[in-house]
């Protein structure tokens, strides 16, 4: 076995510090890098060595690693966690590591390669029985060759330019009596953006929910999977606010799931965490899309259902150890969440925000877990992705977690910035969130920028006249108005501006 | 069933906090009481409403039931939480509150007399096979008689005088030789001190633990039992590290304890959430001591195993609710610990320390939960139990549990105030605890100021040659002497006082 003493994290915010936690729980000496735009960032203070890698560009620090690899040396760093994006999923880092002598935490840069690439990675999973999305493998550009793969298909289907991309060439086609003249107009737009007719034909997944389940993977081929996180609720086609389990998941259905992500995690020879992403359809259907080669970043709702540290279970991975537990060992407990606070306006389109945090205060208490990178005073960089926190709450059921995620918004003080937090707080008690029956158009079907707008003049008016009539009585406090709160207005659990003390 | 609506509160700091908390989640409209040494404290901020009752004292304040009655009909308040301490445990209270027409969070006003007495209450056990810690049930002035006692119970025995206090009159027998001779100085002892030469004979529990078993119980005859807490870390009699499961308890153990809690409980038709406290010898022979009617201040640790939240648990007891689950629907989930943080010196024999906390940042990260009623600027008042917070971990393994405890102490950062932070961090590493082979002595076995000196200044000069040869090389920081540390210097996880920046 192969014993880490001294890890470095290739990484940055709160990815960076939530991987050290558990490299410094492991008793493991602690390096950090950072840009010269993060000097006083928190995990640079909390690993035992911090090294400046370069300019705050990425380029030019966190991807540097020919720079990361001589801070090893000079160290004797002997393990590189990357952390999530960077380089993260770069196989050619993972093999500079290895030829270094060092250990990359993290799957083969084998693995890497093959699902890296969305063809290569159907062609490894051709062997085992994993749905993908139906349609032509190859471009054609046969019209009544189409016609008769899309009848096979079935409808709605997408036809799809192959030199495409940005949506041009791109046609939803709802039965067969249009095929012919959508296929045409499909082959006629592609030859004049790119010169080239052919186009692929794909069934059009209706009311899609994003289902990935979560892998793990060590050196002796044990492959288990630690059940499934529901990630459709979405902005900008980037996950916003996360849950596990899925409120849709039959126990039947879990499973079949679950066996296609360790067979698609097999088809590779996966070691460590690594994440499969399917697409789950309105009527129960699943199919494969893409394997993540690395820890995600809503991770921490599957430890909290699991009661594993997966940072910690991808370290003894990567030290040889065998998995500690068997599929039959493990069970879904409770239900936990996680809104992504990200420095963005949901109301100007979910724009990055950047600024100084001037309050910062986190919620506390039971079935609350808040991973950040920041504190109060510092400023969010423009350089890097504009995520704060990530908000976790978990209880016995799905209920309590949504109603502990409320009352965790509610506490949240943070001003200076403006947050998701106000749209967090719509979601979770939107009916369509709520009942569990929504899907990756829940932003575009539910969700404007008016959504947030605080209450009406006459509401705010009845609201006052009401407290002013109880202070007469005692000291009453405004009311918070939590669901009609603007989005700048954070914690609003704390009544800092009390109308009366007697 | 009766629906709550408006719960008032009757506490103050973390308690009353994280019942608010909680009260929030389930959508109550809630209710602080105050006094005035805590007119900036958080759970006056978090409610709802807040209400000065009266000066600093807990006597005219916290205390003053009649106070808290007339701001419950004032507002409209349905229901009254007591929290721990103060009023929780108080049956007079308990009815008056009835009386009113409100709801007490807690048990009958019949089952607390009954608790609240240790005759009563073992004659109420009478029914059951609960075992009792053996010996005489009244007092006895006869040698001989006392003599044939002693030999049934077994040796070491302790010989109490029935007037006693503080240890007069208290004699403790290894053998029967000695007994004639030991109980004729124990009477003379007792007749100078109280007048009094009547003693009781008792067993002499040996290397005690204190177990107990948290129970729960609703108004329809169903008791469920929670598992136990292990409390045997105490200074002053009064604990401070607890944690959930005991490492000394076998699943039959267990089970049977639980049996004897939950019958202890039904002796007195108990209602809510409460505690029934044994001792435990060294030969694992268990005897009931007392059953606590209220919340537990530790009761943390249970919530993190079962994954249930005990205080909203009471609440739908209060309501009328039937528990919704059966004894066979509970099991262990991983391993908890607290840590009581007191504003104490563990240095100057545990002494109460005031004043203001200049710094405060609590840990955050996977596993951690912190309790508190502070925040940074805040001062710690003279007129109330000085407990600053309590510092919750869980893992998987109870090896887990202690690893995020100590990387968990590391990270809180506390200055202007002593705290058994460090005091902490001693146990947790000491083999004793580790091993799970301590009892209550503990601190008296294993604990001097001595143990929380920092290291030796040879050690300390080495230190410091290795982190200036490696500043050569890179900003390398001083490296955490944590087990070394001086109970002063919290938050050693963040370098702040780096010695060098590239």
């Amino acid at each position: 076995m192969k014993k880490i003493t001294k890890l470095l994290v290739a990484n940055r915010g709160e990815i960076a510090l939530r991987v050290l936690r558990s490299a410094k729980e492991m008793g493991l000496q602690t390096v950090a890098i950072y840009s010269e735009a993060d000097r006083n960032a928190l995990h640079v203070r909390y690993a035992d060595e911090a090294v400046c890698v370069g300019p705050p560009a990425s380029k030019d620090s966190y991807l540097r690693g020919d720079k990361i690899l001589e801070v090893c040396r000079q160290l004797g760093v002997d393990a590189i966690h990357p952390g999530y994006g960077f380089l993260s999923e770069n196989a050619e880092f993972a093999r500079m590591v290895k030829e270094a002598g060092l250990i990359f935490v993290g799957p083969s840069a084998e693995a890497m390669d093959i699902m890296g690439d969305k063809l290569s990675a159907k062609q490894a999973v051709q062997a085992y029985n994993i749905p993908l999305v139906p349609g032509t493998a190859e471009a054609i550009s046969d019209v009544q060759e189409a016609k008769q793969i899309a009848q096979q298909v079935g409808f709605p289907i997408l036809i799809k330019a192959s030199a495409g991309g940005g949506g041009k060439g791109m046609r939803l086609v709802y039965n067969v009596e249009e095929f012919e003249e959508q296929m045409q107009l499909a082959i006629n737009e592609a030859v004049s953006a790119f010169g080239d007719g052919a186009v692929f034909i794909e069934k059009f997944v209706t009311g899609p929910r994003h289902i990935e389940i979560q892998v793990l993977g060590d050196e002796h081929g044990n492959i288990v999977h630690l059940f499934e996180r529901e990630c459709s609720i979405q902005r900008r086609h980037q996950k916003v606010i996360e849950e596990a389990p899925s409120s849709v998941l039959t126990p039947e259905l879990r499973a079949e799931m679950g066996r296609c992500a360790v067979d698609v995690a097999r088809a590779c020879n996966y070691t460590g965490a690594g994440t499969v992403e399917f697409l789950l359809d309105d009527q129960r259907n699943f199919y494969f899309l893409e394997m993540n080669t690395r820890l995600q970043v809503e991770h921490p709702v599957t430890e909290q259902i699991t009661g594993l540290d997966l940072v910690k279970e991808q370290i003894k991975v990567a030290q040889g150890q065998p998995l500690a537990f068997r599929q039959e060992d493990l069970q879904i407990q409770g239900h936990a969440l996680e809104l992504r606070v990200y420095a963005e306006d949901p109301q100007n389109n979910f724009l990055p925000d950047i600024g100084t945090l001037t309050t910062y205060v986190r919620p506390q208490g039971p079935g609350v877990r808040v991973d950040d990178g920041f504190e109060q005073g510092m400023d969010i960089p423009i350089y890097y992705d504009p995520m704060i926190a990530k908000l976790v709450t978990f209880g016995a059921t799905r209920q309590e977690a949504i109603e502990r995620m409320l009352r965790a918004i509610d506490e949240y003080q943070i001003t200076g910035i403006e947050t998701t937090l106000g749209f967090g707080r719509y979601v979770l008690q939107h009916p369509a969130f709520v009942s569990g029956n929504f899907d990756t158009n829940f932003i575009k079907d539910h969700f404007t920028p008016e959504s947030l707008k605080p209450a009406a003049p006459d509401e705010a008016t009845a609201q006052l006249a009401a407290v002013l009539t109880a202070m007469l009585l005692t000291e009453k406090k405004a009311p918070a108005a939590a669901s009609d709160a603007p989005a700048t207005t954070t914690g609003s659990a704390w009544k800092r501006n009390r109308l009366g003390v007697r």
